[in-house]
């Protein structure tokens, strides 16, 4: 049988999560010594991750940060204020400790993957991992990205990684990314999901002008009226418009909600496939934390549509998980205290008049 | 010659911020390898950061964090919505290290000390330090808080605090407070010195009723009638409707300015010291750093008329020091940020097209 013709498309179940647990978690943080709700979104987190763990007191031992690179067709198109070599040097400064993801990264002593997925040229040597499927995506306003062979292969990769890093003993996961032009591509992606028009969408990226800017939401409009993409059908969405770390990353998000470990967003690239996953895996974005707000005005629209609200609003606008890994330190302010701080009954303090 | 009677008041002096080192980090982070701004407010820390230091790459080494404690006279007038025993006893619980604060201290692995400054009762055992000045403040709306020697008292045992701190190695200051009754004690001297209608300011502290909300703007204004502070003077405000808690978080930031220091700034209390501390050494808001935003109504205010900006906003409303305490993860991520992320030379990575 092909294998591109009639094979059933894998979906992925994702456990429901545990709302008991998340009731007993607000039980336990009104005993706590604070008046009650008085750490605000802290104790938000911390119900948010005992429905994801299943326990009143949730825990979080170790981060895990895993980077996908790849490159992107559409760069042709001109909608990128750096040139398409820049994925690749990126990478190399990644390996190197140098970019800003590994900075908070060492900050939150953190598990760290980079894993090529896509990126043009050579393959790495290590600490990058060789997973290259192809020689970035075609240029989606001529062709389809990828096929859906190379699409499910990334999704297997990031899903794989994922697995191994929990292996390490990782229990929170950010997914990043590095490829020149995958704003243009989650622009295309969040738009054929979420059906809002492109214009509303598409964002300055890495600081294009105005004019690039105009003809950035004309490539993405056009390319949606090509391809016609499936709103409900992450995979037809990521083989015509997507990005192979794209794919990689809904990979990585699912294997963690499949494993009842939580995600932290990052901004628009991530939440993108945030919203590719909970198409191939209902339920998966309850497994997901947003961990900023970025400058990319895309990115409000598609935390909207998976009713996210961010924990930190900084103003930034890098990518590769940064805001997602400098965001960690809040989620280790609230499981700290859920799991440290004294109830009005052991310390013997009086409750209100 | 009586002490109280012309004697001259201290003012601090307060050395210039760096305007120079700013400038320099500014240029430092453009070459690093990001997008032009594209860490948001992380730069503007580190900018700020670095004309506090007058360096261009400044450096945190070790938190610390001083909590005050004291109670209020006032309490008496029925504004609090806990019993006014839970000062001492959450001294306690901070002494046994169940509060929030300590847990967040924990986190950050910040010195800490915590200062009885004017609790009712016998003094504390250690780790508590006895600094008690008097059995609270008296009740202001019937009387002066205390005398000008015990302002000066407490703002002197804050000084020193600060300053027993720095000598440990301590670089950045978090100021914190405990003292049933002390948002109402803020709202009048937030409003003695920004001029602000009380109204405006009064917020429901640790849970008040709207019934006891309508009664505390009541007491506050009626407090400021009869008293009529000097709004430029901070010894005036403090001496008659402050608190002795607040005037020793003024002494210790004031010693962290003097010092080039900088202050995280929490909520209402710790941002209603800032404006008696830029009152007695003007500049001394320039070291602060505003770690939050909280839920208490009066708070933005006041940290407009500082105009600052908070860092995070997380709908917390516990005091203590808790919301700066949080906020030093970011100011360390910044600081990281500077200090180890690869330029664009360094790392061979292109520039904008």
């Amino acid at each position: 049988m092909d294998k591109k013709e009639g094979h059933q498309l894998k979906m992925f179940t994702i456990p429901a999560l545990d709302s008991q647990a998340g009731a007993e978690a607000k039980m336990h943080l009104d005993i706590l010594t604070k008046p009650v709700g008085s750490l605000g979104k802290l104790e938000e987190i911390v119900i948010t991750l005992a429905e994801i763990q299943g326990r009143k007191q949730p825990s979080i031992k170790r981060l895990g940060i895993v980077v996908f690179a790849a490159d992107h067709g559409i760069v042709e198109e001109g909608i990128s204020a750096f040139p398409q070599l820049v994925t690749r040097q990126m990478v190399h400064n990644m390996s190197a400790g140098g970019a800003a993801i590994n900075v908070f990264g060492r900050q939150q002593q953190a598990e760290f993957a980079l894993v090529d997925v896509g990126v043009i040229g050579e393959s790495f040597s290590s600490p990058v991992k060789d997973c290259k499927i192809r020689q970035g995506t075609k240029n989606f306003l001529r062709a389809e990205a990828m096929t859906q062979d190379e699409v499910e292969k990334a999704i297997d990769i990031g899903y794989r990684e994922a697995l191994n890093l929990f292996e390490k003993g990782v229990d929170c996961l950010v997914v990043g990314e590095v490829g020149i032009g995958n704003t243009t591509s989650s622009s295309a992606v969040v738009a054929a999901i979420t059906e809002i028009d492109p214009a509303e969408l598409v964002g300055y990226g890495t600081g294009i002008s105005s004019e690039q800017h105009v003809h950035k939401i004309k490539v993405v409009q056009d390319a949606l009226m090509l391809h016609n993409p499936n709103p409900t059908d992450g995979y037809d969405v990521l083989r015509k418009v997507g990005g192979l770390e794209l794919a990689a990353m809904t990979g990585a998000m699912l294997a963690a909600a499949s494993r009842r470990i939580p995600v932290i967003l990052d901004g628009f690239i991530s939440t993108a496939a945030a919203c590719v996953a909970e198409t191939l895996g209902e339920g998966a974005s309850g497994y997901m934390l947003l961990g900023h707000q970025s400058m990319e005005p895309g990115h409000q629209r598609a935390f909207q549509y998976l009713e996210k609200e961010p924990i930190l609003s900084l103003s930034m606008r890098l990518g590769e998980g940064t805001g997602a890994a400098v965001a960690y330190s809040i989620i280790q302010s609230a499981v700290r205290m859920v799991n440290e701080m004294a109830t009005f009954e052991s310390a013997g303090v009086s409750g209100k008049n």
